[in-house]
């Protein structure tokens, strides 16, 4: 059976800042189309029988829900212990520089709560909804299951991701600094066909759904948007939901902010003007320089971020061929573009981005040179199918002051060191 | 933590025939668009508040590594005990019928080895390039990962999935009878990036991939299809290979027979003709019968199967308004067209897929009806992109005799009766 191991302590990295224009490390116009790295010649010795090739491994009885290799404990989901008064209403970020891809496992997706994790027993859900429709419905999970389903792939991102980074370089590894963040298949019923079961009234032009975790989340969602592309989901990457995921039913908000995704849904009232309950009032919303604070900003704007090398994840195979990658999405629609610099942001080559492609999904992409040892000043920055391109945090400083925790999807450095080392740091 | 059932033993059912043209479940042309069951109206005091939102749950120290509900416990792999006569060459089939979408989360893939899971040590694991090579080459997973990388879906079925079907119904349930498969998202190198690092030589035509388990599993690759499309693979579903998948690294031979997909990959040789081992001549061959045997019959033949209702996973509403939803795939490109039969046959409709299609990847399909309680004779029939058309057991019976034990792509029927129960059945 696989160990846990305990997750390690994030350690808040010193601020530092640094000019831009460093040396970058590899010359201009030096593509990874050019000198290869040798490799070392076949040798036989070295791949003599090892134990695993001479005795018989566990047979199939050993694992019926099968776990990572015992050399993956370290893949773990962390959090930040520092980070919040208590453990259930906290979160566990995702390990993005351990991952590539789209998709991220179910066991390692980020998770953070109200009221910690509701066991909800799925004999005994029920989903209520009522207000302005013209017959108030409960659905059991098997009536869920008669309505037609779909699947779609979508990026959920808590407004909060990065958030530590409005005031410098905060945290030590893109787990920490952007690992609110993950991409699932979803399958579940279009939030639609429930509306049009219970009959939605016609001046109806909002939607409150509402958790059954001890927070009773609850948040206004306009009614446009749960006509247009919501889900209450059931699945995620083909199994049932997991229970920090809001098993067994959730709302699935596509390119909105994660605390809309309702967990554990018992309810979705319908009504003709927004709540005003807590979560969108004292908290996910955006205290501007001048005190005043922007609401209901739902739409997470495009972002990216190098999810290797970075300080969780150096090079160690020193200079030569290199692979940059990283991972970039947009609550808009697909990614067009995304540009990489190796200089704190002088230059940009585009990078290449892998594997499918869809709306408000996250995309991969990878950027391959032959590094020559030098230090490097590492940026992505994505670009959407709107046009839009990714901000600099100064940028977004500008415009929106140090105030704020949310929405914070400005570009990320690392300083990469000639030993491969990467640190948080910020270019001015 | 989450609990592991005792898998439960698979019990053969009766083989049982029976004749076509049954009345069917629905009038013609009564669709899902149709009439609506009416869901009870809603109650405030069915959704009155339960413990689960009363109390705070779990906070985010407790799962580092996430895992399922406890109220999903009997969603495993499971074997048959009597299919084999070790534990170590056997297999874990995948429980279809609880899954739903195109991804099959990494716990769940079913596992087939020939002599046990390798446990390889990432930081020992070498991968040497030998034989009609100008350099042979040994590569360590760093070597490796410095590559270029991609990211696709690929469905990996066993020859073997639906053996047991070839001489009538044998086993009771989609688990068993299709559960040979599973569909993830891998990233690797392209096979012939490394080739080309090697420099294969101008006589060489085919590549033999061998495992580091102790079966030393080999395979003869045609070298057309090892510079096309394969992968060396170290990523499955964003996070590495499980250790019965084949980590740290495998061979991914998209469209083609899984027992090819070498897992624990230590060795590719290169040469100018096929190596007639074990697994390609006694083994992986079709018996025909006359008794002379096709061999290097590697494309998986398009195929599908309804996961619900199935034998496992019986319709438990009663009448009204009903999901009937399956799979389907093809070793030759995407799925165009699934049909569904409620009639053993005589009356086809067309399926609705949902959820991203790719070139040989699992396709998911719904058909969505009112049942009117009435015996039900359930079959889908795939149509691929080449417009192959997947045949019935008895067509390839006609082709095939009933030597074989791979390759059986025929249609399946499950019984449905007025109570809902499914059982596995032939229609002739």
């Amino acid at each position: 059976m696989f160990k846990q191991e305990k997750p390690e302590l994030a350690v808040p990295a010193r601020r530092q800042f640094l000019k831009a224009g460093l040396t970058a490390g590899v010359a201009a116009g030096a593509m990874v189309a050019g000198g290869r790295t040798a490799f070392a010649e076949g040798d036989e010795a070295i791949v003599e029988k090892k134990d695993w090739a001479v005795y018989p491994g566990n047979g199939v009885d050993a694992a019926p829900y099968g776990m990572p290799s015992q050399f993956e404990a370290h893949v773990v989901r962390r959090n930040v212990p520092w980070l919040t008064a208590d453990t259930v209403s906290s979160v566990n970020f995702t390990p993005l520089h351990e991952l590539d891809g789209i998709i991220t496992p179910n066991g390692l997706c980020f998770e953070r709560h109200h009221g910690g994790v509701a066991e909800v027993d799925p004999a005994e859900y029920r989903l209520m909804i009522n207000g302005l429709v013209d017959k108030p419905m409960v659905f059991t999970m098997e009536d869920l299951k008669r309505f037609p389903r779909e699947n779609r792939i979508y990026f959920l991102e808590c407004a909060a991701n990065s958030g530590m980074e409005w005031r410098g370089a905060q945290l030590n590894g893109c787990q920490y600094t952007h690992g609110m963040i993950h991409n699932v298949v979803y399958t579940g019923v279009p939030l639609k066909y429930l509306l049009e079961e219970a009959g939605v009234k016609t001046n109806a032009k909002w939607v409150m759904p509402e958790g059954a975790d001890a927070s009773g989340m609850t948040r206004s969602v306009p009614l446009e948007k749960a006509l247009d592309d919501c889900m209450v989901a059931f699945k995620m990457n083909g199994e049932a939901l997991r229970p920090e995921q809001g098993y067994p039913a959730r709302l699935v908000v596509p390119g909105w902010e994660g605390n809309m995704w309702v967990k554990w849904l018992r309810r979705i009232e319908v009504g003709d003007e927004p709540w005003q309950h807590r979560e969108e009032t004292s908290k996910y919303t955006d205290l501007m320089a001048n005190g005043k604070a922007r609401r209901f900003t739902w739409e997470m704007d495009a972002k990216s971020v190098i999810t290797n090398p970075s300080p969780q994840a150096p090079i160690t195979h020193g200079k030569g061929r290199t692979v940059i990658t990283g991972v970039a999405w947009s609550g808009r629609g697909k990614i067009d573009r995304v540009d990489v610099s190796l200089d704190g942001g002088n230059n940009w080559r585009e990078a290449r981005i892998s594997g499918p492609s869809f709306d408000k999904s996250m995309h991969r992409f990878y950027y391959e040179f032959d590094w020559d040892g030098s230090e490097l000043l590492l940026q992505s920055r994505a670009i959407d199918s709107t046009g839009y391109v990714q901000p600099t945090k100064n940028e977004l400083r500008a415009v929106r002051g140090t105030n704020s925790i949310y929405h914070n999807n400005g570009i990320q450095t690392w300083l990469v060191n000639s030993k491969g080392e990467a640190e948080n740091v910020e270019v001015s």
